[in-house]
């Protein structure tokens, strides 16, 4: 079933797979609903469970950042009292331990969830599918997400979680938002929507104003206070734009003969993907470390091994592989525009097709990269290259830079397609 | 004079004097402190005065779109009952025709300002120097400013008066607003900052949007349109851009031995061109054409001779020649990422510094260009391309594209230069 082998006029079967799993890609149009608790919202979800990053693992292999954020999560949720008999209670399965992926969720570095986390609510209309994200938690270099937990981290995701989340909640019920529109137009105004989210903030806040001006006749303080967090947070529509790209993702996934990954993610140990005619398997490598352009202070030698799945941006051809959209970023994590171009030039080259409405301008408009193809990635020796935060090995964030997808996980899917993969003819899809 | 007479490594009079001059340019920190009526804030300004666009003309001789625009003003401002008795007024010179650029203020196309019509109040703080703007009209295609006139133009031109001034102008009191760092920012977010305002406008918003929220207890609709009308309009900080860009050429012009431009403007007739070092005298040359990519049902026969003053964008270096800043700008004004690109680096070749703030993303984050040298257009045969707006004959905004600034008026210019040259030593400045 290689190239090779079959004439080019020809489609094969895994093209038109990857033709369907694209065109789910494209077609899915995300909509901002709603702010709800993660206990109330989440599916599967109860009151001592715990949603972390990455494909899963045995609770004890949770490491440094991760196993701390985890901690922190069951201290924050009152699931125990001291950070030993979270750790204790974890390893036990008294506090059990989910993957996000699992749950509709994509998590935020750790992407440690607890029931009374608020979560940006995404549904797509024409399916009434829906998925989900945490709020961004802030600038400060002391998050949970970055494995710290503290009163003061306490304090701000109370903050998030009683203020915040209810004010946004009110100004989004009033008037939902489409996302699609905001990602076109962010993509347009030097944000690649991973490391960069600058406009697609500001377009996302334009889009709430009035709403939330209605909001402030009641809650006056709230809105005030929220619209002063938003002001201060560039990345704040990251994770609505991370719930926007597990809801496509999530549809693109199951298509039979497909060998389009539906999911990227990092845990403290392992990257891993996903693939669409591949079922539930996970493809699993040791996770990279970010090259970063470190903030002052710190150096290479700080960065960690760091869990993540804001990698489902780039999932979705955005990130690295829209760097052409954002030469700016040069400023938060070092490269060069011709580096920039370069690595969207490759995406281009391991994608099978193109986003119909995300565009990249420098490109004189032709539409992001779409449909990370596990075939091309391993015949092409090019894996791709992620814009990604770098956290601390104690924990806070530290830098930026590029972290390279590990070729094994692309290897090992290859090899699972090629065992699945449906003998000729029309391939079978779940839709 | 020519830089074949002289050797590489002596520094010309005129060379020095530049250099002055573009400090200049970039040392001036424009701050928005206010909104007002012109009539009460625009130094020399009477009731019976209408300011317009352009090098001073004798008033009959302002046709087409600019004409029409005056007698609008004059209609709105009450000093006329009809079109013929304005026009026969102005003429006349009952009603005193001035251009804006006397008067330290930038007039947007037709760029008619009447006593009562808002400005916005942009002042440089280590000097008290000041300059002034017409607020944006809005998108829709009958405007005054495009030479329309009826009872819907003056009714927004009442609500623009009525509303939305008072209430930025309590916003603005209790915050007023540093806009080079607006500026900045909006060149890393896809704005060349004269045909594209989008982020800036955005940026604008948000650092405005607290004291908005505090002005709305007590003027809560008033707040709602406000926030609304600048929602849906993209352009909206081309105006407070213009005021800032005027503040910064005022400031460098009258270096003596500078052949730096300080100004660039047109009018129904004229396309005029001011030089630091050659004290008021304009230079002037007939208006070109917009080469234009249309709005649908419009083609370029329909494009008027355009005047307008946010040309003065295009003299500190914004707008053409920061094109490589806005590759998004194809979705407007046509054109591809390559001529925007050799655009801005034809730019470079003209002008003699680069700003020291503003930066362009692409370029590796290489400053704007910054003070165009008569001397270098004429030398290297390379006029300023601008990026502008399209007026239909019969009145209305149809379209944008690229205006190239005719060579005479450099030419004259460098030969005034050439005349008033201090004959060698330093060059005596008016600071």
């Amino acid at each position: 079933m290689s190239p090779a082998a079959t004439a080019v006029s020809e489609v094969l079967p895994r093209e038109q797979a990857n033709r369907e799993a694209t065109g789910r890609l494209a077609s899915c149009k995300p909509v901002l609903v709603d702010v709800a608790l993660a206990g109330r919202v989440v599916p599967g979800f109860h009151r001592s469970m715990l949603l972390t990053s990455g494909a899963p693992l045995p609770p004890e292999d949770y490491v440094g950042v991760q196993r701390q954020a985890l901690i922190g999560g069951a201290l924050f949720e009152g699931l125990a009292e001291t950070e030993e008999e979270a750790w204790g209670r974890i390893v036990s399965g008294d506090i059990e331990v989910a993957a996000c992926h699992d749950h509709a969720t994509v998590g935020s570095v750790a992407g440690v969830y607890s029931a009374s986390m608020p979560v940006f609510v995404l549904e797509d209309p024409s399916t009434s599918r829906r998925a989900f994200c945490s709020l961004y938690e802030g600038r400060q270099s002391e998050r949970l997400t970055f494995g710290v937990y503290n009163e003061t981290v306490g304090q701000h995701l109370g903050f998030l979680r009683d203020v915040v989340a209810p004010t946004l909640r009110k100004a989004i019920r009033r008037a939902p938002v489409d996302v699609t529109t905001v990602m076109r137009r962010a993509l347009l105004a030097g944000d690649e929507l991973h490391s960069r989210n600058t406009a697609a903030t500001l377009f996302l806040t334009r889009e709430l104003v009035t709403s939330l001006l209605a909001v402030a006749r009641e809650a006056y303080d709230e809105v005030g206070a929220t619209l002063e967090f938003i002001g201060r947070s560039d990345q704040f529509f990251l994770h609505v734009g991370m719930a926007a790209a597990k809801l496509a993702t999530d549809s693109a996934h199951g298509v039979a003969g497909s060998s389009v990954v539906t999911a990227m993610t990092a845990s403290c140990r392992e990257f891993s993907i996903r693939v669409s005619g591949c079922g539930d398997q996970w493809f699993r490598a040791p996770v990279p470390i970010v090259a970063a352009k470190c903030f002052d202070g710190f150096t290479q030698a700080d960065v960690a091994p760091m869990p993540g799945e804001s990698l489902i941006m780039e999932t979705l051809g955005l990130g690295g592989s829209a760097a052409a959209a954002a030469f700016a970023l040069r400023n938060y994590s070092g490269g060069t525009a011709a580096l920039m171009r370069e690595m969207s030039e490759s995406a281009y080259r391991f994608s099978v097709a193109e986003h119909p409405e995300l565009a990249i301008p420098f490109f004189d408009g032709r539409g992001t990269a779409l449909g990370i193809d596990v075939f091309r990635v391993v015949e092409l020796g090019l894996p791709p290259r992620i814009h990604a935060g770098a956290a601390n090995r104690l924990g806070g964030h530290i830098g930026a830079g590029i972290m390279t997808a590990p070729m094994g996980c692309f290897e090992q899917a290859r090899a699972a397609c090629e065992e699945t993969a449906a003998p000729s003819g029309l391939v079978r899809t779940d839709s």
